[in-house]
């Protein structure tokens, strides 16, 4: 996905590996529970890397919709071999002589799909859970996994805001249980954020470590809890200043991507770029709820005026971003319009003639 | 300079431009106010765009090593032309068809420096005013400039932190008085920052963005007076966030940088590899000065912790990072050790094997 933007980025990749294609001894068999954007991704790239994966949801609509999902996947892992190589796909087709299409029908059937918790639980190693960012949801989740899981089970949560903290003693595995948050389009941006509770054992931590290898993600090892992990931590705020500066009318949103692509740290997208494809409903969100928790402060302050200005000039006017859509070919109205944004065009940092 | 950081940066970069090397109709001489880091290289951008330019300073010392330094900028720009081309450079030797030392030779001739005001502002069309970024000192360099300038002169400020409208009635031409700000290393960070003050004139601010453009800088239009501008608006938020993570603990200077660089915003190097490039006195400095002006703000109070972490564990123990030097070959040490700091390394961001 966001195939123009990454293979900017993709030129940063060396393809230069030269790897075992090998899982952890000791784990053979993932269950992902919740199969939405990300559970459906992490399935997808934990399978491709060799893993049993057995995926589970509470309907069976949910089900059959990530196994579609899953196919095109494998569709697009093909599809892009003469290309850019995603970073989480590197090496991969040479597991199979190079023949891309072998291993793409190799991972789906390593695929499983269940609505049966029992069923996803039976002999599982390590569980990933990506269900709904909702605090009650996730409370109600874990019992049953518990329940039908081996002892030994590792328990991760993908959470992107809550902390494992929160739901360490309703994992009923406190010291086997930790956070292990993917970045969407997981294969492009190979980030997994590792966060233990002050109760997770350090031996489970290096564990899920080489899961986290062996399925080709770059590990951020954060050290205590932190809301926001890293990613969000450093993102929001770039978000916010963003936003603020548009807000109250210094420069365009144009300029301000414009700007930050071309500084040292600027990167193939600027932060309403990014904001774009986040989805501006999420960013709005997130202005709302850490506006409020926030409050008391001037950052918080920002937020909700940036949360209010966002839902007034984009959302209500049906302008929501292109989330998890392609932006050099799909149509979508957001900071930007799409497909094929101005960010995108080579002249939008070029100088003038 | 950083020419293994930029290369990353230059394939971002297309080549294909046919441009006629024109400067802006009516503005044939510039003068260089002040002639440390960024006014050196201002001049000798202007200067290889076809400008005459009289480089001004208060001492002999300052503007013989100016003219030292633009021998070396120009040894550069002929040494680059091989490689991946700065963006501010691109088409250059072009107009010489194609001989890069005659391009560089031809900047030299037009480059003249002078401790006398009266001689720097004779004839002059623009001035771009990089003394130090020190009120009192730019309060007292723009009276001597015009007296001797020519009444339809335009002044520009290069200063990054103070806003035009602290200096408009000093310099006796408020409405002909505009910031027109510069990143370090304007060759590959080819982008200026245009933010007048209210009483700028609407047309001197549309003379200064032809400027802008005959110079190959990529210009940001900022509407209203803005503290840090839109740059440092930008990258003081998430140095700030980034340096917050550290200071408690929450994850490596090493592993936020990854983090940064692997998301879709994230460029050739991350927070902790640009403060290095900016230099740690300068970050404690900002640190220091706007952790006290916001200190009844939360990001006030982290800047203040931030400052005094750098300052105990990096400025106390001598590592200043490398500011102009180039990492791929200077000795340093910052959050990095340099020459070939370990963001450098594509195994950086590499999966591990």
């Amino acid at each position: 996905m966001h195939s123009a933007i990454t293979s900017a980025m993709g030129l940063r990749c060396t393809a230069r590996v030269s790897r075992t294609f090998a899982t952890v001894p000791g784990m053979k068999k993932v269950a992902i529970v919740g199969s939405g954007t990300l559970g459906s991704q992490i399935a997808f790239q934990t399978a491709i890397c060799g893993y049993d994966v057995s995926v589970l949801d509470i309907s069976q609509d949910a089900v059959d919709k990530c196994a579609a999902m899953h196919k095109a996947f494998a569709a697009s892992f093909v599809a892009r071999q003469g290309g850019a190589q995603a970073r989480g796909w590197v090496g991969i087709a040479d597991e199979y002589g190079g023949d891309a299409q072998a291993a793409a029908d190799a991972t789906l059937a390593r695929l499983s799909y269940t609505t049966d918790a029992a069923e996803a639980m039976d002999g599982v190693d390590l569980i990933s859970e990506s269900v709904p960012e909702n605090t009650e949801i996730k409370l109600a989740t874990y019992g049953p996994l518990h329940k039908h899981a081996p002892a030994g089970a590792i328990f991760t949560t993908n959470s992107s805001t809550l902390l494992p903290s929160q739901f360490a003693e309703v994992t009923g595995r406190p010291e086997r249980f930790m956070a292990l948050h993917f970045a969407n389009g997981i294969w492009d941006f190979n980030v997994a954020e590792l966060m233990g509770h002050p109760g997770t054992d350090p031996k489970v931590y290096k564990q899920v470590q080489k899961f986290t290898d062996s399925i080709q993600m770059v590990p951020i090892l954060i050290h205590k809890e932190q809301n926001g992990y890293v990613m969000n931590s450093l993102s929001v705020a770039l978000m916010t200043a963003a936003q603020d500066l548009v807000v109250r009318g210094v420069a365009s949103p144009e300029d301000v991507d414009r700007c930050y692509m071309l500084t040292p740290v600027g990167g193939p997208l600027g932060p309403f770029g990014l904001m774009d494809m986040i989805g501006l409903r999420t960013v709005v969100n997130v202005n709302n709820l850490w506006g409020k928790v926030l409050s008391d402060q001037h950052i918080g302050q920002q937020m909700l005026a940036n949360g209010a200005f966002l839902q007034e000039n984009y959302l209500d006017k049906g302008k929501l971003g292109i989330m998890t859509g392609n932006p050099a070919t799909d149509t979508a109205e957001g900071f930007y319009t799409y497909p094929n944004p101005s960010y995108m065009d080579p002249d939008f940092i070029a100088i003038k003639k």
